[in-house]
């Protein structure tokens, strides 16, 4: 099948972006898992949450940020990874950034973005009414705000992960992403997709906050009852002119939807089996190649593991657990 | 200052050792350290925690079986890192391996040991008479006794982690090494100082069991009392010959000394700032640092994490204090 003109551009748009940003990212590794597999079976652990910043966000944030002129003053609206990404990103290209926060925003992820010299903005409301400041302010004050992931800048950095995957693996079968807005899976099943038509593509979504499934399913972006998720770097809803719906829906073979109790699972086996701790979007990952995982036996799988970024207070008592 | 002919000796054992046994380890990765350090300093962790078998032991146990007779029954006696880095290297190269065992050894190390297909033995008494047994069987029975440091090929094997470093971190000021026999300071010191005279070796050990670290400051092996160190992985007395002693002796700058707080502090450290789970011994040689890390501000540190495995019981109530 014949790839569309777009996600063969997110190919070679990755390319440029890896050239702009190899020096500011960290090349994380392949790790061999450790879990008992028949020998014929291979699972590799693409370790995002080792990324500096903790998660594979940066490339996107560098991507867009190595792309606009230096005296652009820059904002975007997320107390999370993306909001840390931006903040390193600009501190590394010395673009002015400011981010919009709900007021309600704890003081330790407050700090942390303000550790980088980060201007921060305080607004009423919840984190959706904050990333609404921000790009009314965009419109107003000549800000370029920058999308978590509704941006094709953003969508090709990600996809330098596709990239380094293509030089780590070469042979891949089943690759495992997690899905939010969708800019991770779109720029790597672009960039994978074009090296390798045969491998698959697979969207993994918690079942608590499937916002982008239910839209690919429905061909549109649909809105959804989003509940809360140990997968919160994937939670909440996709924009509606969002750039990522048809090329996820292009390069994703399938989606495998996970429950809290999969995540949980996931996150003991990284823990105590695997020896790292990881936050619950990259804990998904697993947790998809677990729930079916004889149906991957024999074949070379790899599990995007997206972050590192967690609430202690909430892992905790899950590792604990077992 | 000149190399001895043994370390540049040991230095070419290695490239050799590294010729036989790459395709069979893994080549870890060096991660950078997340914690807050000035931006001149540099910190790399390099992770042999997630070398196969979840140590570096596997590179010195291969390194020995490669250059075996094909035929050549091999023993040793070891419920631990070189006992399983054994088990894994006789299961690649063919070789049958018999290890003695101290008859209350755990049913989950015997189970581990016999997974791979190892002919146990149990044998009266605790690990050192395990170990002297299997010593007397292989004078009276053609055995060959894989010592799990005291092997210039043991060595060397370990040495191929020193290699790999002249790839991924070209200049290093310092680089901190835990201490047990001294094989893994030897094989690893002999490289580095051959490629970089002026790097600082620095060895780490347990103020708890300090065999070899005595042992080099009396110029001797000396006998030391042994009391019980989350750095398990280093424990122990060094054989009356030992062939690391002299090495050590000539590789080492300098020997920091770590309290079983220390290692308990970098164990935390490693778990929530780092989010990797190691075991005591690769904890101590972080502790190291830390313990006057201001004199390695400005420079470019390299911390060896030897190994992964620990046991839960011991690590979990240690990591959930702070």
């Amino acid at each position: 099948m014949q790839l569309s003109e777009v996600a063969v551009e997110l190919n070679s748009q990755s390319k440029d972006a890896m050239n702009r940003i190899h020096s500011s990212i960290f090349k994380t590794p392949c790790l061999p898992s450790r879990l008992k597999l028949p020998s014929s079976t291979k699972l590799w652990l693409k370790t995002e949450n080792f990324q500096y910043t903790g998660s594979f966000k940066l490339r996107g944030a560098m991507s867009k940020l190595t792309n606009l002129e230096k005296d652009a003053p820059v904002i975007t609206a997320s107390s999370g990874n993306h909001g840390i990404a931006c903040s390193l990103a600009a501190m590394t290209t010395g673009h002015k950034l400011t981010v919009v926060l709900p007021e309600n925003v704890s003081k330790a992820k407050l700090a942390k973005i303000e550790s980088y010299g980060t201007k921060t903005l305080l607004h009423a409301g919840d984190s959706g009414q904050a990333e609404k400041h921000a790009r009314s302010l965009a419109k107003n004050n000549d800000y370029v705000y920058v999308s978590p992931y509704n941006d094709s800048l953003i969508i090709a950095g990600q996809g330098t992960i596709g990239l380094e995957l293509t030089q780590q693996i070469p042979q891949i079968d089943n690759i495992f992403i997690s899905m939010g807005g969708g800019g991770l899976i779109s720029g790597v099943g672009s960039v994978i997709k074009t090296f390798s038509p045969k491998t698959n593509i697979i969207g993994v979504s918690a079942v608590n906050s499937a916002a982008l499934a239910a839209s690919m399913q429905a061909g549109k972006i649909v809105t959804t009852e989003h509940k809360e998720t140990l997968a919160d770097g994937c939670a909440g809803g996709v924009d509606e002119n969002s750039l990522t719906l048809p090329i996820a829906m292009e390069v994703v073979d399938r989606v495998i939807y996970c429950s809290e109790k999969q995540i949980e699972n996931a996150l003991q086996i990284l823990a105590w089996d695997e020896k790292i701790l990881v936050e619950g979007a990259a804990a998904m990952a697993l947790a998809a190649f677990l729930s079916e995982k004889e149906s991957f036996f024999g074949k070379c799988n790899v599990i995007l593991l997206c972050g590192g970024n967690f609430d202690r207070d909430v892992i905790w008592p899950i590792i604990k657990k077992t």
